[in-house]
């Protein structure tokens, strides 16, 4: 049985109210905060089982939203005062996150994010009723569309929303990866005089130590912070008061710069309005963007971890090079076996975030005309990857990258190679020369300098202060 | 502060009990049916917060594999009847339902599916233990290793858990999947009399009818029921009694074949031990075969919504060949508006399969040497995407294509347009003189008959006769 | 300039022969088989460089199509004799090889194939005048449209001709891969003794040989054989006949059956019509299908690949487990280097796969209504990365897996490991236990027998006997 | 037959040259400016057929690269003056496009590039014997490794050499993006006064004007002229000097800065150092933001294409809003019919480039410790679909574009509904009442402004006025 056949249609019976909308009479949960909208969009909308409030920044911004939006109607008069009071104390309470409970729309929902706007339209014009003394659904005192959703449209708000959230979103993730980053090069002091082979094509090439291998990861992962951080700016490009396609109709005149204003000391953010509201309205450009670079992101973090998993393989038959703490016992069937758990569960992670970008693109280009329906989707992809990869970034730091050891030992004994010696000499003697020495080196065992010395190539000091090259380039 | 920390450790405090692993003591929830193992998971994988037992289909296929483990282990004589009876029958009450709240770790994890593989074996070894009289954690009378998971390995009873689940799954999306196509075929009855023009590139093409556009929609998804049960035999391949990598190191004599007998009773399923053990334990190939299904059926049900939403695109400025179900308002900003919310919700679950689909297949591609550690994410996305198209298909059906209407006197006005007359009239008058007939009756608004009739390239009567090749061919 | 304007527009000037359509004069390059639409086309799409010729299956497909329909129009008798004759004469030169040159359209076309399926009735109509003693462009004699394009549509026509060059490439790559499947069965034959520790997530697992890990190799690729043949079928399905949108509009009576008989006898190949023309003319879930088949069979390729790359790590400071042939020299930079060249070639070709994967799904996905408009750049794909892959398991089979050698003295020096002695022990002593034991062996570098000998847990006869299972499995 | 068997192995006969390197003689025809290890290299890579000359931009770069890094070697003293003097003269005639088909190794190649590096090593090394009156082949005088390749390794000059092609043909892309964003742009003011309905998720929303629409798809375009060019700091990062693995191995003392001082002055890019040459050396993500910012400019063009498609539907059972120009005749069965095979070819671009960006993400992700053996790959699939992108720019605009009329009697007609009428009454009579005049209007056909008026809800004043909301916004 259905969640709304489950009331007492047409009847005031306890434990539900009966509101209505444009299809009818609708029973709504008493205590909800919640009402008409919602209830229809929480029967049309049963797939993935996750709330719109699993994403507490998307509620957040939501609440932020609504509340310049009711600030700004107040000062242009199209709202009470008692009307704005009373719905600032509501969005407050929301973006303090004391009703998550109540964004209870499945996050695959079609309508554009229709039901998402509603539902927070409602939650919030239900909390204003409570507080100025009226029972939750009578909207005559203060209407969910009339005055919280006045002079918007769910295409303006909405994207502004998501955008916001995600920019929120993106700040806690440029935070771990700021500290994973500072981790990595702790470790690249750490091992700073570890000298190890490079490889290249998973050959061995040329001496390194673990030190620079170490920063490197740190580097590269710092540059993220940079590349995330420079999508903020487009993030906190805004369409308020573009209302349903960008021309602003129903929207009154002085709404738009005010809505803008209040928002921008709500969020603390340098919002700016776009420059054409028609192209803002329809365009999801931003979070494609965005999505490509978290994806760069994941992909770096999947290298990164890929090669942790590399240079740990072992003990004995692997590269060795070091040693990940143990998190767990290993297998089910083989005793005393440690597994990379940590690295494997980032690389799905970054996996799956290659994989919601695809989506994330298909939902962007199947946009048509005026707007795009399918931002939903590309919200709750969004801020769900972000989440991830900001849990998955803590994690690999402080279960993972902390603890790594060098195995010194090992790798004291693997020495740089044949290959890494003739390649400082090969300047000097010529590369086809060295890559003969390095033939018959490898062949009898010989050392590469007694076989460059014996050839009379060069004299043995020279040999030596040529191989010198440091590991640490 | 962790889970862990949340205990008393060390001590034996009211709400916790102590186990101990290889790396040491650790506090478990003395309600809790999982231990050790599932409690250092619990710690280690904190990302998605989705459970292992948000899949019931996965829980209950584990449930089975541990049943037919421990009645093939009784069958060869390694483990005690009174314990096969209370494995037997901890594996019969998960099976049914009752303890998937039991089965808590994350379904992003690393481990290759260890930590699920040991949550089911711990929760089935306390289940096991309270049958026999005994408390929780009392494992030296009935292990979770030594017992629950005797003879086995992560790595052959957790993708035989998982082509499990995931033929189950499919049975149920086979199952929607028939239904909406019936739903189609109906409707395409209903409206086999209603003529249109066909679209060829969103150009007016040649005539047909409505009806064999929808009848079109089923055949089309009718297609994918039999692509779908095709697959199931590959599912029902199995690798039980291959152990850690395929050379059954561990599994006692007699263990393979009584555990597949077993587990093919349980199921109902007609599987059969894989060829090549060693090449089955590393290979992801089924899942990566069942992956390009599922996105073939999520393109096809994308391609059918987004031409839903065409034919219903208007009411005045569109196609409006259609109307669909109205569930919800529309807009907030603009009443009266309907819009196809149930096609865009499937749209948006086919783009998340099509981005799952790549996801799964970065996670097949990077499985290294007699393993892939990276079952659990590929395990999760298809089991979740095979779920919501199953959802989607439902919602579809019931909240949309059975209340579809035909728009008759819309279509009526529209007709069948120039180019669909002069295709048929162009195998006798040559195609190059049909385009220039084309030509003057769009120019001139006159009729293609009268016009071929006036240049003396046909009666009237053939032409007549030509053109009444009916729409619907 | 453009190509068109080369010529000397409204004249018959030397070089160029003048035709015309529906849009005007179009001059055409007096040697050229194809024609006025040909000539249009080569001058809209300018992208890629790559014209239809260079995929041969496809215009011997094109041509067989075209012979069929003109004998099954002879036999129906809409066409006279002699031109049946003329146009069968033409075909099969073109089926032959003798003409690819002529087939110059891009293939990134927009027109849903039309423009192909026009450069193939032009080329086919001129070479068929030249057969009956007139000059090229004389379609007064003979006429691309109404003559070689009678009874059918580009709609029809080309997916069919995809649906066999498709057919016929997917043959070639089975062929391949069998052969390469064999090389490695006959690898895993030649290393049958060379015992080898296995690794799951990288980790040391428990024994096995090499020769298994090759003759898994074999195995999985050996099922993509299979996979691939069971598309076969599909792509069997003909819509031959449905002409614009499957309504079979402008095909005389006779023509479909007749057609398909042709056919199939021509190609060889079991051809069915379809069931539902409309539904087939939309369809591309056959291309889907193969895509994502293909796709599997490239990750397989590419984690084989890899494991080469990995097991072929080193020389000194990897895994060296197995040697590839040196095919050039590995650098610019190191002498001496050799590095996995065909290997990384193959994985190459593998990403390329997956990408092109997402592509056709786009494309798939964006079809609307009656056809779907993007089937050239699907058609295009495919054909390119099964040829892509028939050359890459070539080249891996010759250039690479043929001449691997096995490293057998540094396998036998780094032995099976402490995890697979004791994994084989702990189904008698137990897994917590064993895991002890692990650990002491690994702290102090004893031996694990003497370790469960002085701790009385088995006698050494028995551990000896337990531990003897074989790496075989 | 291979290539190098049709030579006479071991003789130096008339046609061939016998070169050698570290794998013995290799015959090269006596016309070929390349040598040994690229005739190895066609040997070994033989998969698609496209060689790197197909990329002008990445030739010109490679002999930018070379010639910088002569005259750093010269400035160092570490290259004779002559020397310096014929390679500098060899790259530059390479620079100026006079030698692209002597870059013939295949696009996909194993090696990271190494290949590619020593085709061009070889190349120039040869120009420059000729320059100074040796014959080809006779390295003793200036050798391709020892003198062309001083001081560098494949892995510091490819990816330098990917990022400078890269670079400029972005450079060319947005001066394409460009000119099409101002051709949209002047359609937005030619069509500045079609009035029309705007379309939210394909239902018809309110009025808005065809040139506000256009001049979005303008704008859209110019925001990703400008993301294009953030891209540009990020490839002028170079690594030069970083030689095998970024520690500078065999590259002597100021060769690193004089390099990058001269590829500056020659390139005219301002290029900067890498900060960390052992990160830089591993690390592709330059390339894919590129690739992901790449992906956002084809998926803005495909919804643009989608859009144009939309609008241009019918000419009579469409919406019918724009014709687009006539290029082809768009049937071949069809007479008369025109499709919109430009916006439909530029659709098809946009998913292979979205399909590139999967490859590419896989390429990167599979990268390994000190360097991605993907590059190759990487950088063709960019600088491909780069230009695909171009070109479909280019074609778009002068094929589409620039001929879009506007269907003024159409939109004339079908005004702009009932939904945008109501809309704009809706702040002043409520949302559910005007909701509820929508509906009455729509099922008495009656207006809207009557119905508000009978109903008392407003003047007919105030009414008129509150509609006179332009659709301009």
């Amino acid at each position: 049985m259905s969640e709304l056949e489950e009331g007492t249609p047409g009847g005031s019976a306890a434990g539900f109210r009966i509101e209505s909308d444009a299809l009818g009479d609708v029973p709504v949960p008493a205590e909800a905060y919640w009402g008409a909208h919602t209830a229809r969009a929480l029967e049309n909308f049963r797939v993935s089982g996750v709330p719109v409030g699993a994403h507490p920044h998307l509620v957040r911004a939501l609440a932020q939203v609504k509340h310049a939006a009711a600030l700004a109607n107040g000062e242009i008069g199209v709202l009470e005062p008692h009307k704005v009071r009373a719905v600032a104390a509501a969005c407050r309470a929301v973006a303090e996150g004391r009703h998550h409970d109540q964004f209870r729309v499945d996050v695959i929902q079609g309508g554009a994010g229709t039901s998402t706007n509603m539902n927070a339209n409602e939650v919030i014009a239900n909390l204003a009723l409570e507080h100025l003394g009226h029972e939750r659904g009578r909207y005559e005192h203060l209407d969910p569309l009339d005055d919280v959703n006045r002079c918007q449209s769910t295409n303006d708000t909405y994207p502004t929303a998501l955008r916001i959230a995600t920019s929120a979103a993106l700040t806690g993730l440029t935070a771990e990866l700021t500290l994973l980053s500072a981790e990595f090069a702790a470790k690249g002091e750490e091992f700073a005089t570890v000298v190890k082979v490079g490889r290249t094509q998973l050959q061995d090439a040329v001496p390194m130590t673990l030190g620079r291998e170490f920063a490197a990861f740190g580097v590269t992962l710092a540059e993220d912070v940079q590349r995330i951080g420079e999508t903020l700016p487009l993030l906190a490009e805004t369409s308020l008061g573009a209302t349903a396609i960008g021309t602003g109709i129903a929207a009154e005149p002085g709404y738009a710069a005010a809505a803008v204003r209040h928002l921008r000391a709500l969020t603390g953010l340098d919002l700016t309005p776009a420059a054409d509201l028609v192209e803002a309205t329809s365009d999801t450009g931003v979070f494609l963007l965005v999505s490509g670079v978290l994806k760069r992101t994941a992909v770096k973090l999947s290298k990164v971890c890929s090669d942790l998993r590399l240079l740990a393989s072992g003990p004995h038959a692997g590269l060795a090079e070091i040693s990940l703490p143990a998190l767990q016992a290993g297998s089910s069937v083989m005793p005393g076996k440690v597994n990379p758990v940590i690295p494997e569960m980032v690389n799905q992670i970054a996996f799956a975030t290659a994989g919601a970008d695809v989506a994330i693109t298909m939902a962007a280009d199947n946009g048509q005309l005026q707007l795009n329906a399918f931002e939903p989707l590309i919200g709750h992809l969004l801020l769900q990857h972000i989440g991830w990869l900001t849990l998955g970034c803590e994690a690999l730091r402080t279960r993972c990258v902390a603890g790594i050891t060098a195995n010194r030992e090992h790798l004291a004994r693997t020495g740089a190679g044949t290959v890494g010696a003739v390649t400082a000499l090969a300047p000097r003697i010529g590369h086809e020369t060295a890559a003969d020495v390095s033939r018959e080196a490898a062949r009898t065992g010989a050392d590469v300098v007694d076989v460059v010395v014996r050839r009379g190539l060069l004299d043995r000091e020279t040999a030596l202060r040529l191989m010198a090259v440091t590991a640490v380039g």
